[in-house]
């Protein structure tokens, strides 16, 4: 297998493109060795419809062969493990380690969805209601079931070559859903989405499901996005990245004349809030330095405010975070343009006058990083929302707050986050009680007594908080429930007469 | 109690408003004797920093006592029973049987979601996946509960004074969910929707729930609206309308710096197909015919197309349904700008070379209506999209087709719809199965042999179907599961420890 450079239009290795680009690897600065296309509008014509031509065939296969389909992607991927994790490392700048974790968190998705869907249980639809004492009108005979919704459009991660992007979160749940998918590749790490394609693709045209059910489109420009995300036979569409990213896409779906389902996940500052460390507290503030610095603060979940209950607590995770935190070697960054965004936004923080840097050991001209600690009182970030707002990759704020008032305070300031975290002991759980009730309303997950980064893949896990964390609070993007997004129910009215 | 003519910023009984206007009664086309006002900005801002205010107690109180709320709310509905319906049929000028069934069915809704979220069971997400042999990835304590989402807005419908109105579907799910609720009221049955605002607080005020639970606005212009809409403390927002309607407040919520989720319901066309009516003929022309009549057709789920397998079926429904429909009384459009946009439409169709006339003795000046019925070829109705669309009233075409490929294309140029219907013998079930699973992927509800109007309240009902039958088809405004609208989940990570 090798990198073809193509856009894949369902089986077709897609031959008509335009406007070619390189991958820059990001350690090298050079460009990678193969030539990328954009797609032309004609390109995305044919992948959509051979997907709905597709959709028509693949929705009505059983459960289990789609099961079977997923289970075999992930035993694919293993059988090319040493090729996708090289392409990955590449392209990516990310350790091996974290290449191996992430494709076997792939890998884990796909054998999770494949065991969720086996049999066909989960379509009837049932909810948790204390029904039986409901009065059921008789004569009339329903039945309510999930149907997949058709056509979906997935915008990958650039910072999840794997797991959020080729046949991450969002691509296994649409096709157990029984969605065909249109894959937009990130072009940070398109040679890697093209790999990772042609072993969907050969697993696809092993079971003899239908063309279309698979396409990989490679391209960067608004035009490419716009044309895409504005076809008519797209029916729903995800997206991972940043908010401009997310708003520039709800736009153009705003302006079709049929409005279709969105899934945005565009980013968070995952507060943290520290009543008290003593619980633990030297595992827990290693827990916070590392969750600062894993793979360069690159996660959606990564905690970039901290709030200290009080002058004390303050005091001493200055100090102690300050000192951990400059002990981390410094990481790659997945890419320049990260890079250059990350600093610039830095730059403005650490030149205003009410924050003060307690930790900057960085040079400008490097792909590496090392985690940057800023300090600041709570007045000071409560007058000024620029603090309030993500700066993707290693670089985190402590704020100096005096009271429990303070705590409600800053997080009735907070924008929507995916996660929240407290730290407290036993003893004061009646004291936050209240603080934590509010907190929940601001988050998609709250977390006691742990970090935010490190997102269980887990029927239990919900990844989507209030707006501008995602698009719609009710989705998740990981776990199981994440096939929702995909799937619509259908009320059978006089069916089993 | 009486009309106050005022709108209800919570339990107040608001002076300032402007803009005075009346109901116009539509059979005298008198104004009521009541005026009421638009309610000003700073109504507008009051009742929605109420709520929001209101939101942080009515979200934790019991469930048993929301679900005391609502059955008693429910118990004064019937209390009220004589004023309440008196002034519904003022107006709405429907008739006094269908008023009492629109109040029996709207206690019914209040009284099984009072039934069903009585203990919080509910709270608990689970869902239907085959999760036994999953790996439980172990020391990670996850649970993953539901919330209400915010503050919600409810723009009543005109055909549904009770039942999707100011204690309609709609509200009833949101305060189920324990979302404080601020209820745009319909212009057409603004005393209506005072005095049932008036039962609702009565009963929120003996429970002492907080003030801002409720609210009731007066207004009509597209400023008020788009004020409402827009305000940041508004979380969700339902819409059940015109399609012209959806689209206006979509657009509105677009422009929001926040975007929210919103459901409307927008209408449809509910074809009816026929490939045979041997079985129970004569009982299945009854209920068609009345499927169109009833009530002058205002129903989102009555019959706009019937499309006949064959020209001997077409032949003797023209005759059939023309003989029936004939026979039907003369029955009360809602108002006369709904009459008047009828009469527009129709005129438009009828005159179209494409179309012959079957019934319509109607005459220009009444409020009243007698069912208008048209026919036409397959190949006309397939290259003219004007007789595609809805047409709010008693206004069917019968359309000859000529085999069940002609059903395909005809179901193929289809936008989406809230049902579809068909109508076969048990011998037909084989041949038709192809096309019944693609008309499955139309439509939010199928029914075999029955007729799409009446919809029942009914955990396995789905009322919402692709756009532009609905703005979300995953969503249902009927039956329990409408509750889903308003709620979101959050996963506690820790808390169990």
């Amino acid at each position: 297998m090798k990198i073809s450079g193509k856009s894949w239009i369902g089986y077709e290795n897609s031959s008509y493109s335009k406007l070619p680009f390189h991958v820059i690897l990001p350690e090298s600065q050079k460009k990678s060795d193969y030539i990328f296309h954009e797609v032309s509008t004609q390109e995305i014509d044919n992948a959509v419809e051979k997907a709905e031509k597709a959709f028509k065939t693949y929705r009505n296969i059983d459960s289990s062969l789609k099961a079977d389909f997923l289970k075999n992607i992930a035993l694919s991927l293993n059988q090319y493990r040493e090729l996708l994790i090289q392409t990955f490392c590449e392209e990516s700048a990310l350790p091996r380690e974290r290449a191996n974790q992430e494709l076997d968190r792939t890998i884990y998705q796909l054998n999770l969805f494949s065991t969720c869907i086996k049999n066909d249980d989960w379509k009837v639809v049932k909810n948790n209601f204390n029904t039986l004492d409901i009065e059921i009108k008789s004569g009339v005979d329903l039945e309510k079931k999930l149907i997949p919704i058709g056509s979906v459009v997935v915008f990958t991660a650039s910072n999840f070559p794997f797991a959020y992007s080729t046949i991450g979160g969002d691509v296994t749940a649409a096709l157990a859903a029984g969605c065909p998918v249109i894959v937009k590749s990130h072009y940070m790490h398109a040679g890697t989405g093209d790999l990772v394609s042609q072993v969907v693709l050969q697993e696809a045209k092993k079971l003899g499901l239908p063309d279309g059910v698979f396409s990989n489109l490679n391209g960067f420009s608004n035009d490419f996005g716009k044309y895409l995300v504005q076809k008519e036979g797209v029916k729903m569409l995800t997206f991972t990245g940043s908010y401009k990213g997310g708003k520039a896409i709800q736009q153009y779906i705003n302006d079709r004349q049929e409005w279709i389902p969105f899934f945005a996940e565009m980013g968070s500052v995952n507060p943290i809030f520290i009543a008290d460390l003593e619980d633990n507290k030297e595992i827990n503030l290693q827990k916070i330095a590392s969750s600062i610095a894993n793979n360069a603060g690159q996660f959606c979940t990564n905690p970039g405010l901290i709030f200290c209950l009080n002058t004390d607590i303050f005091k001493e995770l200055s100090i102690k975070l300050t000192q951990l935190l400059s002990l981390e070697e410094s990481k790659n960054m997945l890419h320049f343009q990260i890079r250059e965004k990350f600093l610039q936004k830095v730059k403005i923080l650490k030149n205003k006058k009410s924050s003060v840097t307690l930790l900057d050991e960085n040079s400008e001209n490097s792909i590496k990083l090392k985690p940057i600690l800023l300090s600041m009182k709570v007045e000071d970030f409560l007058s000024d929302p620029s603090f309030h707002e993500e700066v993707f990759g290693s670089f985190t704020i402590l704020v100096e707050c005096n009271s429990i008032n303070d705590f409600e305070k800053t997080a009735h300031h907070l924008k929507g986050q995916i996660t929240c975290s407290i730290f407290l002991t036993q003893k004061q759980q009646e004291e936050f009680h209240d603080f934590i009730d509010n907190l929940a309303y601001r988050c998609g997950r709250i977390v006691k007594n742990d970090v935010p980064t490190g997102v269980t893949v887990h029927q239990a896990m919900h990844h989507g908080g209030p707006f501008p964390a995602s698009s719609d609070s009710r989705f998740t993007a990981v776990g199981p429930d994440s096939i929702y997004r995909f799937l619509r129910p259908v009320c059978y009215q006089g069916f089993n007469k």
